[in-house]
This record gives C-alpha cells, structure tokens and sequence, in this order.
C-alpha cells in the first residue's frame, strides 16, 4: 500500500517533514485533549522575553512524535525488535506525555490544584482516551508508566536523553534565539543503541552527550531560569493569589471564563485524586482563560489585582537580583519595609499583606545532570557499558552535573537589594 | 556613550540579534497597544495546518523594526541623507504599522466590524498615542500615510519591497517549514539604494527579485491559500455568523468576553467612522477571546453552533476543491441539495439558513506582482531605473506577475462535488 | 545484522549523515579514480571568485549518492518495486557520473584532449572498472546509458530533476553564500514517484518545481556565467594556447607534470576513441597538474606566458563586458586594435597572434528548463502526466524556460568596450 | 563617497556578506601570498576523513577578516577608540595571520624545514610585504608581534578567544558536518568589550563562554585528533621520510616540483633564520606540489615508496589504537615484530628501516583551555575582571580545561594491538 494513503505529512520548522502514521495515532492528534495544548505556551512567559518563543506544547509534542520514528527507524535498522504494536504505542506514549499540562505550566501547576503534580492528570486523561478507544492505549499507558517489559521503551520517553527533552532543548534554543543551546540530535540518535535492554550511548558519540549537557545548562541558565521569566513567573503567581484573597474576603472579581473561576473559587486540591469534575473544568483552560481575565482584571476594582494585571500586560516586571548568600530574617525585614515605602509612592496599599504580592524571596536549583538516579550510559568494547561521568576522558567532567543553588529576590524596581 | 545603555537586544529566531532603541521606540514596545499583538497570531488559523506557525504579530513586528535598522544603516552607508528623527519616525511608522488587525486578522476582518479596513484602525491607534505622547509620532504618521516628503522612507514601510513583506515571508516559511518560500532578505538589503527619492534595486540585485517574486508566488499558493486554510476561514466566518444569527432570533448564547459580546450584539459598523466605544472594545479582544469563546460555544444549546465549534476545535474542517471553471445556478442548487442530505444524515438542521453554515462558494485571486501601481524599479547605469517586469532579461517574466483566479467551493465531506 | 557493520557513515555539510553500504560502493568510494576526484574542484575556477567555493567533484558525487539513498528509499516506501541488485546499481551509477571529468572540467574540456567530451571517459572508466569488479557493475552501465528497462533508474542519475542536479545546485548555493539559489530538495524527493515508468511529480510538488527552476536559472546568472567567472575561463584557455603554441614553434617550456606535458606536446584527439595511453595519462592529471604549472609558467621566458600566468595566480583577470547586440567585422577590428594599444603599454608583443590570448568575443546561452527533450513530469488526477511548463497554473510559465542570449567580450582592462 | 566605490563585497557560506575595504587590504588579498592559501587545505588531510573539509586557509583568512570587521565595530560602538589607521592594521595582521603556513600545515611543519615554526615564516613574510608597500604594514606588524601599545588588538588577532579560533572553529565545524562544535560568534562578538585595556567578555556571556569551551574540546577530539586523520598525518610524514632516506642512500626519485625537490634534496634548517633561498621556494610549494608528487611516486621503484604513497591516494591508511596506557619497552619490541611479520606478508622490505615507515608510537594532548598564561577574563560588576575558571558558577568548570594525555599506536591492520 501506498505510503501516502497510511500517513499524513507535517512540516515542521525544527524538523522538516514529520510523517505520522493514520489510523489510532493521527485521530489522537486530532483530538480535543491534544489540540489543547495548542493553547498552551511551551515556555510559559518566556515569550515576554523572547519574542519568539511563541510555540506550544502541541508543536512540541509533534516534533518529539517525529524524533521518535527516527529513533524506532534507526534502533530496528541496529536489530532491535521492537513489534508493530510497540511501535505504536510508544508513538501514543510521546504524543500524551503533556496532555496533563495546564495553563502556563509549571508556573501555575500549583497555584490551579493544590497538591498536584501534571503527570496525574496526564495519566487520568490517557486512561479517559483508553476508555474512549476501547483499550487500544493500554500498551502505552504500561510504556508510559514504566510497567511494559521493554525498559527502553519507556526510557526513549522519560529519561535523562528521551526524545521529550531532545525535541524541547532543539525547540526551544531555534525559537528563543539561543543558538548556543543547540543539541546535536541527529549524532546522538545514530549513536543509540539497546545494550542488556538500556539504552545506551556507542562511545563514539560521547562529545555529543558531553555537549548535550553543557547545552541543556546553559539553556537553563540563559532562558528557562532567565532573571525576567523568573520575575514574570512570580507576578503571575501573585495576580492569581491576589484574587484568591478577594474572593477570600467576600469581595466579587469579573472572572469571563467560568472554568477558571471554578478552581479561584473551589481551590480543590488533588490530594485525594482528581475527580471528575476538576477533570472537566481543567480540560476547559489553557493560557487563553488567563490572559483574557487578566485583560479585564486590569480594570479590576481592587487597586492591588489592577496595578499587577496591568504590569503583566505592559511588561513593567519587577526586578530579579541574585543574591551571593542567603538572606536573614533581618535582611529580610529590611528589605519588606522597603517595599512597604515604593507601595506607598506608588499610592498603593502597603501593609504586610500588600508587600506579599510585590516581594519574594527564593532560590533556584540548576542540575543539569544528575548520575544517581537516572543516567545516561555509554558502550564501551561492546561488553560493557559505563555511566557517563565516569565514561568522559575529563576526570571530573562531574563539574558540569553538580547542582548549583542560587539564592533570589524578586522585587520592586526602587527596592535597593543592596541594603540588605 | 555605551550603546548597552541606549540600547535593548532582543534575540529572534529568524534575524538574531535584534537592537531596539531606548526612549520612545522601546516604550512602544512595552506600549499595551503593540503589546497586544502578541495575542493575535500572524497567520490566522494556519497554526492548524502548519503545527510550527504559531508566531504572533508581535514578534513579526520587532523582525520589521529589525530588518528596518539593517536597511537604514544600509542606506546611509550609500550615503542616503537619512536624520535621527526621520530614523526614530521610520522605526516607529514599521513597528505600528499592523497595530490596526483585531483577532484572527483578515479572516474576521469584516465579521467583527462592518465597512472596516484594519488600515483605518492602525491610523486612529497611532493618533491616540500620538497624543499620549505629546506629538512625537507626528512625523511616523505622516510617514505611514505617504504624507511625509521622502517618499522612499514610505516605501521602506508600504510598497511591493518593504520590511514588511520581507519580514513575513521569511518568518512565514521557516515557521510554516516551507524552506522554498525562503527569500534572500541579505542581498535584497544590500541591493537597495534610493535614486530620485525612491527606493530602487541596484541592477545585480535582479536576480534576488526574481527570486523574491517567485518566492512570494509559492507562499501564496503553499501556506496562504492552502485549501486546508481556505476550509477553516469559512468555518471561523460561519461560527460568527451563526451566533449573530442566534442573538438576532433573540435567543441568547453565553460570551464570555465583554468587549467580543459587544461587536456580536451590536454589530457596529466603520461606514461613519471608528467611535471611541469601538476602539475600547477593540483594543480589548484578540484570538483569545474569539478561541475562549468557541471552547464553550461546543456545549451551545443550539445545534449548529455546537457542531461548528466543535469542528472547530478538533480540527474536523470542512472539504476545499477547487474547479475547472466557474458554478452555474443550477450547479449551485446541486450543491445545495446535496448538503442538505449531509446535514439530515448528521441530525443537524437542514434548512436553507442551515446550509448557508456548511455550503461556501468563493474564488482567489494570486497576484505575486502588480506592475501597474506599485512596481519594482531595477537601477540600470546609474541613470536610468526600469519597471522590473522590463528590466528582466526574459522576455516575459510578466508571466509570474499575472493574476491566477481559481473558484473553489468549501463543503461537507459527504457532498460530491464531482456532481455538480 | 547489525547496520554500522553494513555501512559507512559519512558527515556532510549539506545533507548530513550519509551512510553508504559497505562492499562495492564503498569499495568504488575508495577507489583511486574516485578519490582523484577530491582533486578536481566541482565550480572549476569559482573559487576566485566565490571564496568558500572550494568543494570538490568527490564531495558532489557523496553528496548525490546520499540524496539517491533517499529517494530510493523513498520510492520504495510509495511501492515501487526496486531489486537490491537495482539499488546497488544505481548507487554506483550515481556515485560514478562525473569520474570523466578532468582538470577544471568544462574550461579545459576540449583543451586537453581534442574532439572529447567527459562522458566518452567516464564511460571508458567505468568499462575499466567492471572489469577490475568482475562485471560487477554491468547493470550501473546499462542504467548509466539508458539501456536497462527501468528508465526511471536513469532518470534519477540523468535528466531535468536528477540527484545530480539536485546536489550540486544546493552544494553550489551554500558554498558560494548565493542562499537565493537554495533548492527545497526534500520536497522534491518526497513529491517524486514513478508512473508508468517513468519519474513524475506528485501534484502538490508543483510549486516546489517553479521553485527549482526559478533557483536554477539564478544559479546560472549569479554563479555559474559570472562575468569573473567567464573572464578567468579564457584566461585559463589563453594559458594553454600559448604553451601549446610555444611547443610548436619549437620552444621549450617546463611542464613539471610529465602526463599534462604528454597532452601539451602530443594534442591528441579522441575522435577515433580514447586509447589505454590517453586514458593513462587522463587518469594522471587533475587541477594540481595545471595550477603546479602556471606557478612555474610564471617565470618562464616568454613574457606573454609568464604575464598570463601571474595574471591568473594574482587574480588579475580581464573585464567581461556584456553587449547588448553582436558586434559586426568592423567592431571587431577596432577592438582588436583597441587591444594592441594595450599591450604595448604593458611591454608586451601586440601582433595579431599576441591579440588572440587578449581578447575574446563570445556568447552565452542560458536555457533554464527545455521542454523539448527531457520534460519534468506533473502527476494529475492519479490517471494523467502533464508536462510541467503546461501543468502550471500561470499560463506562460514558459517565459522562464526560454533560452537567453548573451553576447560578451572579454578584454583588456584598458580597452574601452563603448567604442565598438 | 559611496560604500560600494570603497569596499568590495565577497559571499561566504559561514558568515554571509564580508566588506573588504579597497585600498592596501583588498591588495594584499589579491597579492601572490596570500592567494597562495587557498592552495593549502585548512584542516590538512582531514578532507580523506570529513568530505565537505576541502576549504582552505584563504577562505578561513577572508572569514576571519570579515569577523574582525564586525568585532571592532561592536567595540566602537561601546566607545573604545580605535583609529583609522589602527582598524587597518588589525585587519592586515588577521589577514596574513597564516601567509607562513605551508604544505599540509602541521603535519609537515618539521618535515619540510627543520627547525621551523611557520610563524616565523608569516613574520618573515609580512616584513617582505611591509618593503614592497613601503612600511604600509608596520603597525600591523606591531600589532601582529605584541608591541603594539594597546594589547587588545593583538588579542583579537591572538589569545584563547580570537577571532582566529572563532572562525576556524565555526568553518570547520560546517564543513565537516560536527554540528555540535558549532560556537555563538555573534553573542560572544556582542558581549565583548574592553576593560583596563583587555579584551573581557561581560557577565552575561559566560554560558556563551562555557558553550565556546566545549565545542573547542568537541572539535579535538572528533575532527583535530580523528584517529583516521591521526594516522593519515603519521603516513604522510612517513612517505616524506622515505624520499629522503632513499636520495640519502644516493638513489633517484622522480620530483615533479623543483622546489619541492629543493627541501627535499638539501633538508634546510631554519636554525639560523630563513635565508632567501628557503623563503623563495617555500613560496612556490603548496599541497599541490605534494600531491602531485605522491601521484607519481606510487609508481617509483622504491617499493616503499610506491606501496605508501598508493596507499596514501588510494584512502588505505593505517590503524590508529589508543591506549589505556603507556607501552614500554617490551611491549614495543612485540608490536616491531608483529609490524615486520604483516610486511612480509605484504612482499615488502622488513628490516628496521621498513618498520619505521609502518609504525608509530605517540601521544596526544588536548588542552581545552589553559588558564596560565592566556586566559579569558569575565568582566563582573563593572569594576573587576575575573578569569573564566574562576568566574564560572560550578565550582569547578576547570574540569573541562584539565589537559587530556592519551598515548597511541598507529600500525598496520594485521599488526594486533592487544597483544602489545
């Protein structure tokens, strides 16, 4: 049969043509739980910095599909087994692994459900699609879950070096302007192979991993742990405590999406699993449900939620600044007080509850590889394989995979940090 | 003084690095106005054919500004007297010069406004910044309006070669993953040198428009007019008239957006002019108004609507053909039939008003080049500057500028339109 | 069995990972009339013009076996039926199209040997080669040719839309930065299939073959017949007169290579078929032999072969002036006098033989696409082929593929053109 | 005056358009010396391993050139001075930064002069230039040297971060298809100033720095130290040892290129300067001079000679083996003999002598980045410089700029490494 009757082509601007399969993949695409996620921003408010980080997690989703029939293509041609029906299903594993993902991601993944973490709902919206398809993704859920036999299959899924982070490292380094981020991923599929079940690397492409690692830092360092995302990503959050505190209080905010205002009014937490109707109301968000009530919430009554949804709108973010040491209580004070100041030239209101929406203090954490639990390993002499930091030539190319902490504050442009 | 401190970069996947002037280019920038356009994507709905065309008008109009800091910087090196207020006016006239389009640009252009042109809406925008900022946009203006003397700084915004369209079709082919619409931007910039106050190509460069025009020809065809596109125009255009329709039988629909319940309800026409209430609701809708809408029109009591948004959103658009030559009446009320059998067969309503929702007769009309109004003049020994289409070394290169006209009908799946 | 045992990988610039099966492709690969091929460059003086334009026939012919795996591969894929021994065949085919090629290819094609054209030699070496091969590669010869049954296969290596063209265009258009003449190749190879036997283009591939053309004709104008380029061909020609010329006066000149002496002295002529002595010393120069010679030829004796060397090592070359009609007897002989002025002032012989290394008048012919003989193929409706210059939607798209005429002189720096 | 009277415009498929001002610099480009270069390849015999490595040092010292142009005006532009004349300056002494470099650069530095390093021949060389433009290039000289006054224009041309390495780096990367090498010459170029005098990189380049890092380490270990380009280095030397070996026994061998035959004949040493005779036939040799005399001593009676250099043309390198450790004695004596068994299989000679052409015992170090004596310096606070290592977030980055030794055997593929 004719290969164009049995796929459907996508271009695609990281990786060209993209061929999908007809039949259970393509009407999975198709679908309403995967088309929302065209409404979903893959880097959530990195597009206020990088103007063209614009690209949703449904492109990305595509892209990774189509790096995984490159890797099943590539793993058969080296004698891997891998049946029709695996292949199939690791093909609806890469697909869904987002669908869970709400609006702005993990900025909001919190602030939305308490107590939840986006697999969950990943995994109940593929359990929904198994229902719908009378059981055709039940291999796939096994994949996705790590309960299928064939480890690998899920590794080429989630691991330190599946085809998720290959496509979003890519993706996102093209889209942000970050050239130096590039992956070379056409080296590192080549060079995969199945090793005692693993996936593992051919030692010729260890510089390729070694510098997929220094790629994936520095894209941590220089775009998803940017000073201005890590400021935006703050104010955000502050605009939904805010109205959670209104509505708190008895007052009343104009939310347009009754979905939204569903989780700001009923704060429903998933601790004890999610049920149907968080479910419902979940599928029924995406970015376009917040950036629209921040539009009207601009004109809010409550000066508070006006002056932040404002800021959000016209890009007058706070201020990051780093912090060569962790902050005291006293330092602390100092700073809170000081804030309390800029809110009142601001005609602001400036209690303590006031300075929690425009000062917080955090810290991040940049592991770029982490070798204890998950790894990735290189063949060396066809008998043996090696985890990667102890493969390197470098004696310690461990330098690059210990974690570094940063201590930050986010705060108001005439809060001097350097008081503190 | 350092230009880091009189200057912002922004990094573009397209151009690179990208310098924005402090003062009031950048401050429009951050403007709400411009701002805005971040939710308004640049190729309507063909994000739903092209998974990577998901670029806003935003990042579109910083590439303009950018690719215009190139051409001037060009042009005074050929030593074009350009001065430091006609290059700030110049800027801002190619930043603001799309700030006018509302949700889903062209599609929904005469849908949401009666007797409208986004061009009217961009003027009376730049007018009201003008007066925010005390008149410093006047000379920008009267650039944008061809009012200013030098014409060719017009030309540089609005002509068959601006940054404008230089930009787009770059952006639009790598985001659509249409590599041969690429155009060689470089040697177009390098090429242009003003001769009689106007913008001309030097004679070396013929080959590079030749190349563009071609380019421009594809794009049309490839991405702009893509049937797929085509399909899911009319269906956007129907689910509006639908709810007008609904709303005027007196019925009501829920809405969650304000200003959008305002152009459904009122119906507002420009015949007389842009009142202010239009330009507030305006300002305040993009495509996710229109998008949060349809999410929740799919549970709409009346039938249509439901089935249209829910078309809509899981991508069960109708079919494009395009045909050999032009309907007759009779052709038409074969059509007609047929989808009202289509319809029974969905459970759907089947009257004439039912089939005005599913049944689009239309056609297009491509012209990659106009040589009667706008042209491009190829400089020919220094003297002399030829229309293009005659400086051409073919004979008739006109060939690619002829206007192509193709009627095509937008239908159900199950109406043959082989019948007709 | 495992497929890095089965193949070699290359990398290249252009298309990336190439993998060629080991056994006799790869054993041709290595083969030293292959490998000479690294010594001939692809643009033969280009290079002087074109900085990066450096790559060799040997990276080409790499190149063009890559894209032939392709669409071999993808062409199977759409049912064709091609046997393991076809796909070796034409491999080799492919991979061997150019190896008659000699030193800077076309400029020198008749120089060297008389009454030659590089095909009669690369068909003599292949001969040569199936014996070494043990009739190995009886079949590459048959579709070489254009005898196996299989057309298709021939057409892949030779017609309008072969991989030979495909490859060399691109690889021409990125190493001589000319991005506009980028060709969008992966379209064209998945829009290509066989229907009744031969190669056509599947409809939706129509605007990528406007493209090509398009893409084509610019690499001619801008690449392939620019005036430096034309003026440093008769340059080289002159050289090779002039010592050919010297020989038969009966002077002496130092030829460091002792095969190109062999051609220099000997002129022999390939009308009655190419003898094992020709093919031997054939086999025994490439671009080394000439530009070793000219390094030497700087310093010989006579001073019109030394001024003509240095010319060509210092990248003094003559003007190329284009006409815009043919100059008649008279024009002529004012040029020629024009030249003889010249060359006394340069302390140089002006007699009429003198004049003939100086001056040139020629034409040139640019046939972007010919629709007579070979035709690209556009698939319609499943059941009908239309040729493409009718397929196209604008009804002349002829115009591009009409021939252009350009008459041009090659002269003097000093020779004023306008008085002719 | 017009940019285009004053400048000619070169294509270059690494960085797009290169301006080279008309005057002394573009004379220099055209003279004999540096037009020489494109005669010698930039990566030496690395094309018989990458395809696409067929550039040469020309079009890396054009690339080059073109890239000090962008960095002196991006140094401008942040208010260092740096006059006319010093601009000019510092583009001749990149330009000529590698006129000394001679046949296959490295591999035959030693083997064609002795006591020789070829900076001694690009100085030599540059002060014939600086007499034939009557002390045009002095400053340039100064610069070139290190006794300019202001360091950093020696430093562009020459430390740990100039914009030698950066273009090589990027050049070779494409051309040999290692993507992942690959270095982000426009954010390091943006983020370089000057500070107390130095060339410093601003704060927020340093993952840029990290990124320039890596890819430097990647490009070593995967294209300088290829094994194949490792041993093919080592069989080059060796036919050249053999040459001389056989004139010293007093026998003949044919040398098409008298210059070539002068170095090989009378084995110069540069120990007491370079005389005019060394410097005037080291002018007239190139890789074209070596290969073609490799051509024609595959066939010279010397059946050492013959079989190296047939194996040299024919792509029949030896095998490199790296080891875990060094060899010692005993382990030596195993491989010689091992060596003279497989060359008596061979019908070869297989005394001493003969193993010295076959077998190699070295080591190789790869130094990333030393942070001794050249270091790059991050420029924190706008008040202190801090070099890399030390500015580096994880503790210690210096784990990439750790010197990597790893001792190898290049040796016939019948000899077995493992018994050693």
């Amino acid at each position: 049969m004719d290969k164009s009757i049995l796929y459907k082509i996508f271009t695609d601007p990281i990786h060209g043509f993209i061929t999908i399969p007809k039949g259970i993949v393509l009407k999975l695409v198709d679908h309403a739980y995967v088309q929302r996620l065209r409404r979903i921003r893959q880097l959530g408010i990195g597009y206020t910095v990088f103007p063209g980080a614009e690209h949703s997690r449904f492109s990305h989703a595509i892209g990774a599909l189509g790096l995984m029939q490159r890797v099943i293509h590539s793993l058969k041609e080296k004698n891997t087994t891998i049946t029709r029906a695996e292949h199939e299903a690791v093909l609806i594993g890469i697909l869904l692994h987002d669908i869970g993902h709400g609006p702005f991601s993990h900025t909001l993944e919190n602030t939305i459900v308490r107590d939840f973490h986006h697999e969950m709902m990943t995994l109940a919206l593929m359990r929904k699609l198994n229902e719908e398809f009378d059981g055709a993704l039940t291999t796939a859920i096994d994949i996705f879950t790590g309960q299928y036999p064939k480890t690998f299959l899920h590794q080429l899924i989630s691991s330190q070096l599946d085809m998720d982070r290959l496509d979003y490292l890519k993706r996102d380094s093209v889209h942000t302007g970050v050239t130096e981020g590039s992956v070379g991923i056409d080296r590192i599929i080549k060079t995969m192979r199945i090793f005692q079940g693993n996936v593992v690397i051919e030692h010729k492409g260890i510089y390729a991993i070694e510098n997929y690692i220094t790629a994936r830092r520095l894209m941590y360092m220089q775009v998803y742990q940017h000073k201005t995302v890590l400021s935006g990503d703050k104010l955000l959050e502050a605009i939904f405590h805010r109205v959670r505190d209104i509505l708190h209080e008895g007052q009343n905010v104009f939310i347009p999406s009754p979905s939204l205002e569903y989780f700001l009014r009923e704060n429903p937490s998933a601790k004890r699993g999610l049920t149907n109707t968080i479910i419902h109301h979940y599928l029924h968000i995406d970015d376009n449900d917040v950036l629209l009530s921040i539009k009207y919430w601009q004109e809010a009554k409550d000066p508070i939620l006006a002056d932040l949804s404002h800021r959000f709108l016209n890009r007058r973010f706070f201020r990051t600044s780093f912090l060569r040491k962790r902050l005291n209580q006293n330092d602390l004070e100092i700073l809170k007080e000081s804030t309390k100041k800029a809110l009142g030239k601001l005609n602001l209101p400036s209690d303590d509850k006031a300075v929690s929406y425009y000062l917080f203090y955090d810290k991040l954490v940049n592991e770029a590889y982490r070798y204890e639990n998950e790894s990735i390993w290189i063949l060396q002499d066809h008998t043996t394989a090696v985890e990667f930091s102890r493969a390197s030539e470098t004696g310690n190319i461990s330098a690059l995979t210990k974690a570094v902490v940063k201590p930050y504050v986010v705060h108001l442009k005439d809060v001097n940090i350097h008081n503190a």
